[in-house]
């Protein structure tokens, strides 16, 4: 079993990480930047190094600083959270090279999913269904239209090499389609050095419902259930939860079933989770990404799984067979998580960095939280703005969504304007309780509209 | 179902209570001390009344007080907590007079659970059994010779109308048997009024072992598993758990049917808890006493059997039968509770009131607190000295003490003295760990000794 791990991270992460080490007699190692260094993680891990000044490329994005730590501690695991080096299949190389386990998948694994006409082949190839469109790139725009006939208008223009919302357009109509090729390739030419696009049918009504799946190095992969994250701004989650709303037990082992496929595909081990788009109309549902660490929203499985996510990838990283089987998992109650960020919802979730001067997080059955905050922590405007991940269980949608009415109405958050009043909001708004609405949902609604019942309000 | 529900308490057990109400849409009010006027149950409840000055026959055992408020307020039921006015007959009886439903069991079943020799008798006929002695009061003596001699020595001579560990003395010897019921006849008649003795088998090497059970008002008794107390200093309970290390699924069974006995004994409704003396020598067990009201401890069999203590006693005091039956629980896990108050382990535990000038509890998977403190909340002198209640959850016994162990070491209470380093020290003991101890576990260990291998004291 791995001994001693750095944690190449901050935050709520680093301090889950550090938790489920503790709990399993593993030593810790922090790094901090200079602008963390009265970050709770820092106070939490066994030993702390400053590896840089705030700005993320030069402390937390700093490999050699980070390397020249874990080497002179002589850590055996370097545990990378989510975000920063997570899905750098460089930084996995290094450690290799280091001979430090990254707690994680392949470098192979990793670029295979990293890169999506390769991922989309790859799961293609694996039997996984993947949204209709063309094989690889589209050469020109004769080409694009006979593509956008045969799956059907409305399509989407997607450059290869794009990325967090660039490099994408809708068409609707030939007319549309002729236009958008053109502009597209060449913003991809300008805007990434390729101006390859390809074309895929355009799902306008559809929820995100993502898979987390369990492998270990021995080929063993397991799923546990689903997560619907279809409450997004501006592809941000702002709320996850499980069972998703639209999912029957059939279809989530149809879908567990394509996700661990889609990791036996690349040979993936440890957590990862497969995001799907899930057409709710009609029940099917198209490969989206697969993200290859753990995610933020990992605790609402872990709440109704039972099974610590973070445990078992350090169970995995050590060279372990996975513990239990598919027969073994099992689904308890319903679990819903809220990120509470440093950002005003009336004013178009502008952050609202600085210093919390009160601050009090509820309690009860049923209520976890994750979170790096204290009193007197100042949220900086460098990092993201996250507060605290507030999750919630019950034996059922509504007592999960009853308890975290009232752990939000509880929570005590000064100095610093919070996503709190949005997600009391949100909470109460009847389209949401209803459990019928897709990925458009805050689009479509004014949530900051609706008026709550409770005496007390944030 | 209730609508409207009065909390006749302060502190954690108050917090509890509103957070159940809230949850299931009930209206609550709070009452409080002048010493309360900024605790948290004032700030979560819906409406809050001051009904008098600290001193707590003065406000939290003010009849008249409260039942003002509940009349003026109109609630529809009163909660009593626990201590206070949960055991009081008359109030329950005041309460039903006022056609205000008293959450807990009838005036009645509090009466013949609170009286020594009428529960000891109720119980016997009930066929729970009892600790081996005489039938009722010893006249004298001789009697009591005859008796001891029966049962065999060392018995325990007890005042039928003592309690709090006040009018009881052990007798190993026919010598010290005639001197003991002298001496404990005389006390009894100046410190009660009543020279009453009775004698029972004394059991020096037991575990305190309870069960707790759910009864509705129409019959339906069902037990939820037992809950281990045997680690106590001078009675009074530190460190809670469940299951226990020394009870298997058959004698759960066993006492769990001798709990269910004991409260149709009596037409028990709402939540109680049976008490007995486990003799874990040979299997052996003995009717305590019952707890006619919500328990401290309740959390951890909230834990394993995922059943919300407090919303079933609101469930049941508003008629409704009751939604599980005995088939329908289930166990899961191992839960561990600690009680953290503000005294000092290393002086006697002496109380330590006064300001907290920080406050972060702990938080992550498979932790619960239940608190009412917060930064810059005053320990009063005047009431109980807890400051938070951390409840673990884990797969083993083992994993639950690893929760609780990095859960304590996050833990920051600053501006008081904390039971933090004493827990600290008890996870670590290696007797506590093995799972084999009796209820004399801290008389006979110097459990601050402990040296500890974590990084993280307090």
């Amino acid at each position: 079993m791995i001994k001693k791990v750095l944690i190449a991270n901050r935050g709520e992460i680093a301090v889950r990480i550090i938790r489920a080490c503790r709990e399993l007699d593993i030593e810790t190692v922090a790094i901090y930047s200079e602008a963390d260094k009265d970050s709770l993680h820092v106070r939490l891990a066994d030993e702390a190094y400053c590896i840089g000044p705030t700005a993320s490329n030069k402390s937390y994005l700093n490999v050699t600083n980070i390397m020249s730590v874990a080497t002179l501690t002589e850590v055996d695991a370097i545990h990378p959270g989510y975000g920063f080096l997570a899905e750098n299949a460089d930084f996995a190389e290094i450690c290799a090279a280091c001979n430090i386990t990254f707690v994680g998948p392949s470098p192979s694994a990793i670029n295979q999913m990293g890169t999506k006409d390769v991922a989309r082949d790859t799961m293609a190839k694996a039997g996984v269904p993947i949204v209709p469109g063309s094989k690889g790139i589209v050469e020109n725009t004769e080409a694009g239209l006979k593509v956008a006939e045969e799956i059907g208008y409305p399509v989407i223009i997607k450059a290869t090499a794009g990325g967090g919302g660039k490099g994408i357009r809708v068409a609707r109509t030939p007319e549309e389609l002729k236009k958008g090729m053109n502009i597209t390739q060449q913003e991809a030419a300008t805007a990434f050095g390729n101006p390859g696009v390809y074309i895929e049918k355009f799902i306008e009504d559809f929820r995100h419902v993502e898979i987390q799946v369990l492998a270990d190095n021995h080929g063993n992969v397991i799923h546990l259930g689903e997560r619907d994250c279809s409450i997004q701004r501006r592809l941000q989650k702002l709320l996850e939860e499980t069972p998703s709303p639209a999912i029957t037990p059939e279809k989530r082992a149809e879908m567990g079933l394509a996700a661990v496929n889609a990791a036996k595909a690349v040979a993936y081990s440890g957590a990862g989770t497969v995001e799907f788009i899930y057409d709710h109309n009609n029940g099917d549902f198209y490969f989206m990404e697969m993200n290859t660490r753990i995610q933020v929203e990992h605790p609402v499985t872990e709440m109704v799984t039972g099974i610590d996510l973070i445990k078992e990838q350090l169970h995995v990283a050590s060279g372990e067979v996975l513990s239990l089987t598919q027969e073994d998992v099992t689904f308890s109650g319903w679990s819903i998580e809220c990120r509470i960020n440093a950002e005003n919802p009336s004013k178009k979730f502008m952050p609202s960095p600085g210093k919390i001067t009160n601050y009090l997080a509820p309690g009860g059955l049923g209520v976890r939280i994750d979170s790096a905050a204290y009193p007197g922590y100042v949220i900086s405007p460098f990092y993201d703005s996250m507060i605290a991940k507030v999750i919630t269980h019950g034996a059922t949608r509504e007592e999960a969504i009853a308890k975290m009415k009232r752990a939000l109405e509880e929570f005590e958050v000064e100095g610093v304007d919070t996503t709190i009043p949005f997600h009391l909001r949100l909470l109460n708004h009847e389209t949401f309780v209803s459990g019928d609405f897709n990925t458009k949902f805050l689009e479509d609604h004014d949530v900051m509209s609706v008026k709550l019942k409770s005496t007390i309000d944030k």
